[in-house]
Order: structure tokens, then C-alpha cells, then sequence
């Protein structure tokens, strides 16, 4: 067993400390270093180069600041045990551990029935198991069960160690500096109020501006219309992928996405967790490539527009698009192409997107004035909080670019 | 006369290239030369300890950035004569060069008449002189009279290349590393219509940042609480330092600061910048250090809290601060340190402080869709921008911090 | 053809111009496209979780950087016709396209009779063919076969912008801040004398520290020990495949890899070209992934041993490993084991590595004092020149760590 | 008694704590809030604008770092008590608490019996008198008189805090990016064996690269010869100014200035430093003012010279200059401008310069291999050490520019 200290190098914080024992355990177990192999973006590096960060790397970087967050607290005379801290780093290091490759693309074909959500649960409950219920106290913080409220806040709130990461560490990658966030000062301004994380008054302009980046990283960076259409591209890749391998039209060699490909109800947790353990960015680049040349014209139409960033073009905006200019489209296609109405579904779509799941939600963050808290759509006079709650929902539909040039 | 290329180096932006010509020699010019002994903060330095950068910097910063704008408008198309750009160039150069030391304090003590944009008009008025007219057009765009408007407004207007340059640039000495402004992906982002500067669609986000980076530099440094005190301080050490001059109580060394105590009115221009362009901040603390142990001691009491930072203590709210309560401060400060009237009106004071000089008036900052033009008003969902235009007062008396300790 | 300019966001250059163009659709060649899917550091990221960057982003940082150099050299006076500084961009664009996935791994095993220079040249040949002779001059100048030589030493050579931009780059995604390289001021200092690229007198103190920067990259992370075991076990994972794929004992589903595993002699270069430009770090990792279970011993122990960074120890030293110290490991592993003579091999190896590729060979950097060139070993008393020149030679034994443990 | 914490925002670090109790109140005492006036580099920013720091801020910088430096050794082992820390926090902070302004001119003219280095012991022990001996242990440490060597060397050393700290702040503020060094990493590597600092084995080339950014700093920054020349300058006119004082040819105004220029013998030590204390760079830029016009024309020579940077033309070289030479320089200048032999002195001056005041003496880098300790300059086989610890000398002759112009 290995409990010597070891120190990262990391671009965004420098040197980092990884603590020894469980937490070390953790960090070398096969389950946690699939994270090195699965991008934090997904598909984003296709617009921002820089963007092949991994979730490695993030999930080490918000232990790194939930220890910062940690002497802070502490320094301000809150009481936290040793325990209680290695709870809350092994939950936040632990709290994506669930997240497949490309997620939400993976989510909603491979393993429809288990958001990642659930399946970071899923992994800590078996890890738990392995270490002999070392991980009881992180799991009830993890599920806020917990009585010391502020630690799960740490984990998952509104200005948790997560998005305090992952805003500054997917700024710095992509290079959008607009999005960088001064985590270490938003930190410093951490209070605790009847178990309670809250922000000293001071730290207020901090946490407009951590609003306004997190905002501006959305519309720019992860909600870009390319990476959008890209990931709509790769659910129809893996939902095509599925039809043809539940019809054995196609041969497919990799034993760990087989098993989630066929429909066998009785899948056992282990089971599922291991072999979801072996699945990564890799599996489906590699896919893509082989798939190239196949037979079958719509995936590998779908294959090459992957590899090659030749992606339909979108129409997108704030108002439905109109059924008639749709089936109009979808008319086009379908003669220039020569498809039968469920191959066109591949190369026409509509949808609507938005951003509810970066929704403000019910947790609120409060800000300390004397011994007052003061939601901060209060007390900022600044900011249209009421923006950032909103769900904004955007229609679009994606249509081969040769279809829309002049006839 | 030198025509030789310059590169400087710049903590912020690197190198710096200095184009040779007349404007190296207004760089080289005493007159220019003096702002390398103004600070750009003023007192906030006691504060922030790393705000000791000057006027100087933030010119030839300025000059920088104008040239960054200069080249992304030619490379949009626009036609900018290189005697256009030198225009401009001098104007922003110039732009700040009537400013004093301790700009505020001085304004209203020592020039009382001449507030500095008036003074920098005078100054670039002589230059012109002395430079055979060669500042004529320079002179125009500073004073918005050339059918270019753009020009002026990279010079002055509510994205001009000073503010771009102050914001980052004091971030950057204060360490409020929030206040920090992508400048460089701001300039990237503009664009001329009908003459009149605007931004790209795409930029929106950044300009939203920028004024929210703005706001909280003005009430985390500019409006700070203890540099506000240390302000007034040294402006009722001016105004007694004047009363004890003029009543012939003290002995002033310097000659020329005692050309503007003189309220001799027969001073012309040119007299008036000589003399002005002879002071900065090494005379006010000189002066500060050597009426330590004065006889009166009003002006001794003032100094003292100026060179040790034992300032009052300033009360500040949203409300006025009631009559009572400051005649009953007045009448416990009195009768402790045995005042009378008149020397009482320098340890208790009050008075109202707001951010009108920041207001965001008339012009407005335009965010281009395809054609149209949008106020970023109305074209951001997210700011409150009226709250910026809105003057925000705050009333403050300042008494001696004794004066408030329990009896 | 797409003709519009780009902009790309570089996290370590901030913004980066793409020309339109044929250096657009060079960049969007599928060619080139799979410089994305290459990590710049190949197993690094094992040590260094951030190096993960690509070496698509380096090309285009060294397209940047050259375009700087350009623009200082013009600046200086010296003609660079604009056919010239596009055949130094899509030279210096090109130079690495031939490099394959964890390169030195894939050289020896894979293609082991083409070098990666080898292999680049045949790429710019081959598009020269598919855009009719447009990259002659590029050729040209990747080949040193032009007059203006200082064009092909910005490419290639002791200070070219593949050094500047690697070491820059790699110390910043490491976050080995000591690497660290000035490089936009080293570019300010060139200088041309006689077609020849040099540094002027006041630049010697940066290449200096370039050169120390440098020597710190390789012995801190290039050469970086488990970086070295790491591909050792790759190298001989390839080495089992391809026996075992040619006694037909093992399944490859990879067409682009077989076209490579058969010893077939009549491989065109187009041919080599397209199988090859198909494979990337996606191949090798999956590969892995699907070998961990196999039926040979040897190929599951690598393939496990790759998956969970369970590396041999390494010993390492100046000193040749003694002759009998290594066959008294292999005798002990054989037993423990079960080994045959011919496994034994992959479980206890020795060798040799060096530093000979970074080696300071024949071309110099001259620096310029006044009308004389000398050369960076004469003109700095500060370093051994010699040292870095010098081939350091390390002699190594691999061997399970379980057989180093007391008995 | 103020024993709350404090955070300051430090441009180079961050946020830096301060701790409360003596160290927050020897910050605060007059002695070390002159530093506030003192720039770094004292005349350095008339070629490098950015280089406007002060000494306070360099001191609170010590004593962060010095502050992660016994958190480091503490957690590899070794015990460092509270007070012991304290010591040496308290030392570091002080140790430059003697510097006048501009400090080498003024050593010279002003108060030449006092080193700095001693005046700042003298600070210390005044200062333990006012605070009942609670600097004993600091002052012990500061004169090396205590058995744990390492806290001294900590304080003053080969890689001690003090050096650590100016490199980096200086390279910032001037901006010369290659003298950036380290310093978090190299304090992550310091170790103690036998109560003596050494580096860890693998921080040597963190090691060589400060020393190389240090020799940098010194040719391109501390030495740079415009700076040289204008020291010079200054060191003149502080001579003619007490000349012309001690002839009573000169009115002086300033009380702390005078009590320094009146060679009057009985001055004991707290008077001393209680006129020290008041003397900084604001002194003597408003007294370069004042005298700009004065009858004497040395005097306004100087003065002028200093406030418009109109500096001699300095020659500068490896070898002396000769005689002949010199002579021939001073006839010219002596009847170009009609001056006596003792006028002549100001205007045509030579002399030596060398960086002995940087040598590297006696102590040593130790690098730890193993339990072996090996000097750096053995250790490295790649620095030329023997180079930093050589004297150079560069031999100058100063003279008006016209002087040098063709007849």
C-alpha cells in the first residue's frame, strides 16, 4: 500500500498535493483513472483546439480547492474534522466518476436508464465496498445527508468547488479568458452561517462576475452551435451503430460497448460498472474511423462527417422553426440523396436546446451582511438574476449544407 | 532631433513599440516626462501597496492599445490615413497630461479653475506651438470637431482605449485580479459603422464583462473607503496649508507651488503650465513630511494622519447622516481636543460622495446584428445597465476615531 | 474554396490568425486533421496529467510564430516576398504531419523503415501532387534547397519555431513553469546576415536561458523516467502483436493497422500514406483496452501493465548495468514466472538511451556583435556549451518489481 | 494592541496574509512604512517605466515566502517552533529595513560611515528596544548567531528569501519576462541536513536556471549602463550639494536632510535613524526640482541633467580607458564649456564598475544526492560557475554628448 505525499503539476494551479492513503487509493484505482481518457468537453476540441483537457484533470482540480476551501473555514473558526474533510474530498473527487465519454451523447443511446448522476452513486457504493466502508461519510455528504450542510455545498451548490473549476480550468483550455474566474478569491470569501455556505459581503462583485463568466462561457463555449451539431451527429452515429448491430448488419470487436448494445435486461451493477469502466473517448474515435467505409450509406455518412468536420449546417433561433419549411427540406433531401424517410431522419433533424441544465436552481446563494443573508438577486442591483434562472430554449434543424446553396 | 524605433518594456503587455518622430519627441517632452511622477491611483497605494504605477505608463499603454485598434479596423477595410492614426495616437497620448498629482485634491485646492481636461487641451495648445501646428489634427479628434467620430472615440467614449487601458492596468498593480479586461479580444471585437465605432454581435459577452469588471473596480478600489478619507485629508491639508500661507504663518520653499497659492489672477497659459508641469506627487509628500512638528497644529495634526495612515473614521450609508448626530460628533471632538469652531471643520466633516464621474451618459455602446444597431442596453438580457448610468450617492461624516471608542 | 479568415483562441498565445486560402484548406486536410487525434507528448500525460495537447496545436502555434518572425525580419528591413513567407508557413505547418501516435514506439515496430522527417516530406510531396504544384516552394524550403537559408533555419534549426513553440508549449500544458520560454522575445532579437538566421548581441542572455530551459524540458519531463519505461512496455506490446498476428494467434478488427502488421513489400506511397494518416493515439489505446483479457500471457501482462501504470522498476545510471546483475534478475523473473527464454524478454530488457536526438549538432547560433558573428559557445562564458552537444548516454535494466522486494 | 489578521493583494502572489500581533505592528511602525517610499530600483525606472515598485513591497514578499518555506521544511519534518518562525519572519522583514533611497548614491554622499546592511541592524535593535525584546531572536538569527543555521540562511544566503523574492518581482515590474524565477518551485525543494539549507537533487535545474535569470537580471536590469550613468549622476549632485551647503552657498529647507549634511560628529544613534527614517526618494526628486535654476551651474547642470534624463555619453568596456584619452576628453570639455579644474570633475568623470556586489562568496548551493551533498558548482555540469563567482570589472569614461559630435 502506497502512503507516501505526492505532488501533481498542474497548468492551472501549479504544484498540487495529493494526500496520501484512501485518497491516493482512489486515485489509482482503474475506475478513477478512466477519467485520464475521457476529454471534459467532449467534442468541444473540434472548435477550441485547446479544449483536450480531461476529467483527470478537473476532478483532481477540485480537490485541490475544496482543500483550499477547507483551510479557509477552518480559519475563520469553523470546526471541520479530519474525517469531514476526507469526506468531502473523496465525494467531490469522486462525484464525476460516473461521466461517460461524450456524455450526454453516450447517455441517451448506450445507457439510457442511468445518468451520470446515478452512476457516480453507483461507483462510490461499489468502491465503498472494496475499501471496507471507508466511504460512508463521503456518500452521505455526496447525497447531502450529511448534517453539516456546507460540506455537500462544496461539493454541489451554486458556488461549488466544481464549477469553480470547471469555468476557470475550460477558460483556460479553450483559451476564452473572458471565462476566467478568480476561484481563489471567491474562496477566500467563503463563510459558514448555521451550516450554511455563504459569501462575506465584500465578495459580492466576485460573485456577479463569477455569474457573468459562467454565462458568457455557456453561450460561447458550451453551447457552441459546431459542437452542438457534432454531438447531435455522434447520437445519431451511436443510434444508427445500435439499429445495424441489433440487426447483425454490422460486426463490432469492442466487448465492452457489446455488452451495453445488446438489450439483456439482467445486468447486474458490477457488471455494468465494469465494463462502463473500459469505456472511453477512445472506443468511439476508433469506431468512427473503422466505420468509414461501411456498407451501410447513412454510417458511414455519419462516420465521415465526424471525422471530417463536415457537418450539416444548423439554422438556429429563439422561435420554433415552421413545419412547412421542414418538410420542405426534408423533401429536398430526400430526392438529392435519394432516401427512404427513415434513412432522411439521419439527415434532417429539428430540435429545441436549452440551457436548463446550467439552470439557477432552487439553492440560492446567500451573501452575508452583518448577520443578515441576502440572496444575491437581491442584493445585487447589478445583475438580472432572474436571466440566469431562466431556461432559455433554442430551435434549430440540421440540414445538409448542398441543400441550402442557390439551386 | 531622434527618429530612431523604441521598444519599451511594459509588465502588462510586453514589448511596446514606440514609433520615432513627433511622437517620440512628445513622449521625451518635460512636459510628458512629468507623468512619470504621478501615480495613476493617487493615495490608493496605502491601500493597495502595489498601485504605485504612473500616469506615464498608462499613456504610453493607452498609445499601445490604439495602435492594437488601429490595425484590426485597416485589416476590416477601413481606410485609416497614416496621419489619421498618428492623430489619434497623440490625442490618446496627450489625453491625460493635464492631470495633477493627487488629481482630485489638487483640483479643487490648488487650481481650483482648471480642471484637468481643460488643462490637457491647454497643454496639447502650447505643444501645437511648439511643434509648428503639427497637433492640429490631433487637437481636432480630441476635441470631436473631425468627421471621423470613431476616432474620437477610441480616444474618448465609453469604450475607448483609456478605460480598456486603466481597468487592466490597475487591476493588474492593485492585484484585483477581477477587475482584469480582455482588452485585446475587445479591440478584436470592433468595428466602424456611419463613422461611429461599435461591436460585433459576437463581442457582447465581453462587453457585458467589461462593464461588470468596471463596477467592481470603482467600489473595490476607486471608491474605496479608506483612500476616500485619505483624500479629504489631503485636500483639508492643502486648504490650511493655503489659509496659513496666505495669513504668512509658514515658509514655503517651493517656488513653484507658491505660484499657485499666490491668488495673483495676472497668470498667463503659458506660466500656468510651466509652473504646473513643475509639480507632482514628490512635493506633496515632501511638504507632508516636513510640517510633521509645524506650530499650528491643524496642519501638523493633518500631516501626522497623512504620513502614518491614522486617518478618521468615515461613516458611510445610503441615507444622510442625520444633523444631530453630527453636531453632537462636532461638540465631543471639541471639547476633547479644546477646538474652535474653525479648527473644528478639520477633524469633523461630512459630505457626499458618488460615482458620477463614471456615469455612463449619452454615448452608448452599440453591438452590431447584421445591420442593425443595438444599444447594449437593451441588446443584453442579462445587465441591469441602468444601474450603471444611475448616480449613486453616499453621505459619510469623518471623525477621529477616539471620538467613537465607549466613553 | 474557403477563402475567409479564421481565428483560432490558442490558450498559450491567446488569439491566433488562420490564413485563408491554401493554408485554410491545408489545415482542414484530413491529412493534417489527424494532428488532433495525436497527443504532442505522446505517454507523457502518465506523469504530466496536462500534457495532453496536441501536436495539431503545435503546428499551428509554430504557423504563428513564424508569422511573428516575418513580421520582425520585414520590419528590419530584409524583403521577404509574400510567396516566400507562405512557403515558410506551410513548411513550418507541415513539418511534424508525419509524425505517428506515441512516435518512437510506432516507429521501430510499425514503419520501422520510415523516419517521421521521412514520412512529412512524403506528405507535402503528396499534397504538392493533390493542389498542382503549389507547394514547391515550401518543398523547397523544408528541404534547405533555397537561397534565402535563414527561411528554412526558421523551420529547422537550432532556434527555429518548432523549438520555440514545443518547449513554450510543452512547459505550459506540463506545468513545468522552469521551461518556460520567451519566445515572442527571442524572435524580436533575429536578425539576418548573409541569408543566414542570427541573434542580435543583446539577445544573448535569452538564449541562454532558452538553452538551460531546454536542457531542464529533457531531463525533467522529455526524458523523464517513467515516461521512458512507459513506452519501452508500448514498444514491446507492438513487438508481441505483430508476432502474434503473424502466426495468427490474435484477432485484429484495425484495417489500418494490419495494412502495416503484413511484411507485404509492395506498398505504394499512397497507399502507406492513407492506412498511415488513419492512424492515431485512439488505435493503440483501444488496442489496450481490448487485450487485457487475452489468451497469451505475455500480451494481457503488457496490455495491463500499460492500462494501470503498473510499470517494471527501472534502473538506471551512467554506468553499463553489469552483465551479471541482469542475468541474475532474469533468472530469478524465469523462475518466479514460469518464463520461456523467448518471454523472458519482455519481462527483463536492458538498453541504452541517450540525448543524442537533442543533440547541438553542426549548425550554430550566432550572435551578432556589431558587424561579427559569433558563435552562442564562444560568445557566453556563462554556460558549457559542450555539455549540451555532449551525447549523454544512460544505461538501463526493466525488471517486475515484485523480483527487487527482499526475499 | 491590533492582533487581527490582515489580507494584502500583492500583484506578483496574490493574496498574502498577514499575521497579526508584533509582525503586524512592526508593519506598521514609521520605520517600515518609509519603505512605502522607496522604490526597488531606485533610478531603474527612467528605462524600464514599469520598475516603480517599492522596498515595503518587496519586504512583505520576503516574509510571504519565507512564510512557504517553513511550511515546507515543517512538513518534511522538521521542527520549527512558533517563535523560531517568528524570528525569522520578523528578520526577513527587516533585513532591508536600513536602505535609503537611491541607496548606493546616497551610502556614498550622505551617510558614509553606514552601510546599509548595518543600519538596518540598528533599526532592529532600537526596534527591540521599543518592543522589550521581542526581536532578541530575530536579531540573532539576522547575524547568524544561532545554531539553527538554515533559518539565517533563509533570511541571507545563496538562495535565500530575499533573492527569491526580488528576481521575480523585479523581472515582473520591469517586465524583462526571462528573469522570472521559480520561486514556489524552488522552495518546494529546499531540504535541511545538518541544520544547513540544501536543494533536493532533482531541483538542480530549477538551480541553474536562477542563477542564469539572476546574471540576466544583473546585465540587462541592475546594471544596465544608462541606469549606471544616472546614479553617477546623482551621486555628483548630492557631493555639490553638500559643498556648496558646507559653504553656505545653498539655502536647504529640508530639517531630516540637513541634520545628515552637517559633519558634525555627535549624532548618536537614535537621532540618527529617527532623521533616516524621514528620508526617502520623495527628498530628493523635489530637491533636483527646486535647483534646476540655481545660480551655481554645476548644480543646475546636474539638475537638469537628472530631471530631462539628458545623461553624458558614458563609454564603457572590458579594458581601462586611457589616460591620453581621458585627458584629451576633459581639455575639450574643459574649454567648450569654461570650466576650473574642480568644475571639470562633474562633467568628465571615469571610473570601474564590477558586480562584486553579486559575487558568489563563500556559501554554497548545496545539492542533496542521496546523503551525499555536492556543491552546485560541481553538480552542474553545465553552468561555467566559476563565471558568476568572478569579479568582473567594466572600466567608463563619462563625458557631455557634445563632446563626442564631429567638429
Amino acid at each position: 500500500m502506497n502512503t507516501k505525499k505526492k505532488i501533481l503539476n498542474d497548468p492551472v494551479y501549479g504544484f498540487i498535493n495529493i494526500p496520501g492513503g484512501l485518497l491516493f487509493e482512489l486515485i489509482e484505482h482503474p475506475y478513477f483513472q478512466r477519467l485520464r481518457r475521457i476529454k471534459q468537453l467532449g467534442l468541444t476540441y473540434l472548435v477550441f483546439p485547446g479544449a483536450v483537457h480531461t476529467r483527470f484533470q478537473h476532478a483532481i482540480g477540485c480537490m485541490h480547492l475544496i482543500n483550499l476551501a477547507i483551510d479557509v473555514l477552518r480559519s475563520k473558526g469553523h470546526n471541520i474534522t479530519e474525517e469531514e474533510a476526507d469526506g468531502a474530498r473523496i465525494a467531490i473527487l469522486l462525484h464525476d466518476i460516473g461521466h461517460g465519454p461524450f456524455s450526454h451523447a453516450l447517455e441517451s443511446c448506450i445507457i439510457p436508464n442511468h445518468p451520470h448522476e446515478e452512476l457516480s452513486l453507483m461507483f462510490m457504493q461499489e468502491l465503498n465496498n472494496q475499501y471496507n466502508g471507508k466511504l460512508e461519510l463521503a456518500i452521505k455528504i455526496f447525497k447531502d445527508e450529511y448534517h453539516k450542510k456546507f460540506l455537500h455545498q462544496l461539493v454541489s451548490g451554486q458556488l461549488d468547488m466544481d464549477r469553480l473549476d470547471y469555468l476557470r480550468r475550460d477558460s483556460f483550455f479553450t483559451g476564452v479568458t473572458e471565462g476566467v474566474v478568480g476561484s481563489e478569491r471567491i474562496i477566500k470569501m467563503l463563510q459558514v452561517v448555521d451550516d450554511n455556505l455563504v459569501v462575506e459581503a465584500k465578495g459580492i462583485y466576485s460573485v456577479e462576475k463569477f455569474l457573468i463568466a459562467r454565462r458568457l462561457m455557456y453561450w460561447q463555449v458550451y453551447l457552441h452551435k459546431t459542437v452542438l451539431v457534432g454531438e447531435l451527429q455522434l447520437i445519431h452515429f451511436l443510434k444508427r451503430l445500435k439499429h445495424l448491430y441489433q440487426q447483425n448488419k454490422i460486426n463490432i470487436d469492442n466487448k465492452y460497448l457489446k455488452f451495453f448494445l445488446d438489450d439483456n435486461k439482467n445486468k447486474n451493477n458490477k457488471e455494468i460498472l465494469d465494463n462502463f469502466s473500459m469505456l472511453d473517448d477512445f472506443d468511439f474515435v476508433y469506431l468512427v474511423k473503422q466505420l468509414l467505409n461501411h456498407d451501410d450509406k447513412i454510417i458511414s455518412y455519419l462516420a465521415n462527417s465526424l471525422m471530417n468536420r463536415k457537418f450539416p449546417k444548423i439554422i438556429i433561433g429563439k422561435d420554433p422553426i415552421p413545419d412547412n419549411y421542414i418538410k420542405e427540406l426534408k423533401l429536398k433531401t430526400s430526392k438529392r440523396f435519394n432516401l427512404s424517410s427513415e434513412e432522411l431522419e439521419y439527415y434532417v433533424f429539428s430540435g429545441e436546446v436549452s440551457n436548463n441544465t446550467y439552470r439557477v436552481d432552487d439553492e440560492r446563494i446567500n451573501i452575508q451582511y452583518g448577520n443578515k443573508l441576502i440572496d444575491i438577486a437581491e442584493a445585487s442591483d447589478m445583475l438580472n438574476i432572474s436571466v440566469l434562472s431562466k431556461v432559455v430554449k433554442k430551435y434549430y434543424v440540421c440540414v445538409p449544407k448542398i441543400i441550402l446553396n442557390k439551386d
